[in-house]
């Protein structure tokens, strides 16, 4: 099985309140009914979510009773999103069934209390694919908060112990330097945890425009910590996304799971 | 507190794909925001599950993988009027939070056998309105099966025990006959648990023009045995849904709960 993160970059138009890339969904749609594997999908919530929830102060938890009605819109916004998705797979005939953060997981402090994982795997053994995505949830702590893809895609690798983890974003993978702003940076074509520690270090490294490259790099690291392999590709390349997905050689970030010896 | 269930012929033209009353939804939308009560919402899918949900036979469980594909895309119908439902309810500035029945519950051959409760309590106390509706779920002996808007008014109705629980229906309530064939048809304004053990065996009686009568009796009966009194009332009347909701007098029908002395 196959966890692949689709990135809220990818998909929508970060800048741009609720704009929803068809053309790039629908291209990863068909890569992945061309892949034929067992598939869980997250996806990110994008301009969806983000706006809303920074204009809500969602994160940072319950201060008054304007957020409560942010956090529903914020929702229902981030809803609308995975139906678009939904309908996307569905045109390549991919049975998804979504699955929202916000009915089966708890945090903590931003951290997992509880989470329903069953569910994931009740719909996997019938053939279905579940989607489920970045989200406002509920928080024992702070009243709520905000669960992210990359959040997602660290429970679901620890119950699911997946053959690997699929990152598509909005650039050709982990570079050594910010290739935006700088020309010299060079595209890492792989590394493991060893090397991730070093890197993490770097200011102006860059992975995805608008995602937390901190928050990035963490994940991996807890994947990679796990045994498995951690697999950075460009999202509008369909053809990358394709080999990488089926193991085949092409340009894109490789993270070595940690081997235990 | 107080369960409404909206009725998907309310809401929906059932014999139409697809057709959404917006108009009635933002009525119905409008009376519960000068009720200020506190509410969980259920809302039959109408004809944006019914017809999918028939066609590829999916109440009768798993036969073959064509229904994988037919729960995918029944599942992202009723999805999609759920987003419908909620942007009313925001209208408004109700803080609606939808809640999947196929995320949180399975059924085993049609009956309830495990469901995530909580989660509405949870929202509830934090001041949401919980929103959820008739849906495709898993069901351990079928492989999936249909939970309707009336199977879980009466789980949340045995957990919550609300003061009251209301149908919003399409006709004005339960009628001694048909009005819609019979003339003669008089609308029962009062009754009670005994006097529908008699009621239900005649076969022209009519409470909704597509639901199922029996279905909808039994329902009742249930919600009767905790005590609580149920009112059916005419969804596309605000006026009535209004007086009905605060407790005042109104064209409807009272079922009232059964005391136990």
């Amino acid at each position: 099985m196959i966890i692949l993160k689709i990135g809220g970059s990818v998909i929508t138009n970060k800048s741009k309140k609720e704009t929803f890339k068809q053309k790039t969904m629908d291209e990863i749609s068909e890569v992945l009914a061309k892949t034929k594997k067992e598939f869980i999908i997250v996806h990110g919530a994008g301009s969806f979510g983000h706006i809303l929830a920074k204009r809500y102060d969602l994160n940072s938890g319950y201060k008054n009773y304007d957020q409560i009605k942010g956090f529903s819109l914020t929702h229902e916004k981030v809803q609308q999103l995975n139906s678009m998705v939904l309908k996307s797979l569905q045109k390549k005939s991919i049975p998804a069934v979504s699955i929202s953060p916000h009915s089966i997981l708890r945090l903590n402090n931003h951290e997992l209390e509880k989470m329903n994982v069953e569910v994931f795997e009740e719909y996997i053994e019938k053939n279905f694919v579940p989607v489920t995505f970045g989200d406002v949830v509920l928080d024992k702590k702070l009243g709520f908060s905000i669960c992210s893809g990359d959040l997602l895609i660290q429970i679901l690798s620890k119950y699911f112990k997946p053959d690997k983890v699929v990152f598509a974003i909005d650039e050709d993978g982990l570079f050594t330097a910010n290739p935006k702003i700088d020309k010299k940076a060079k595209l890492i074509q792989e590394t493991n945890l060893e090397k991730l520690k070093n890197i993490s270090t770097k200011k102006d490294l860059h992975a995805d425009v608008t995602g937390g490259m901190q928050g990035k790099i963490n994940t991996i690291k807890n994947i990679s910590k796990l045994g498995i392999n951690t697999i950075l590709v460009n999202g509008n390349k369909p053809d990358r996304l394709y080999k990488a997905l089926s193991g085949e050689k092409t340009k894109c970030t490789i993270i070595y799971g940690e081997k235990n010896e």
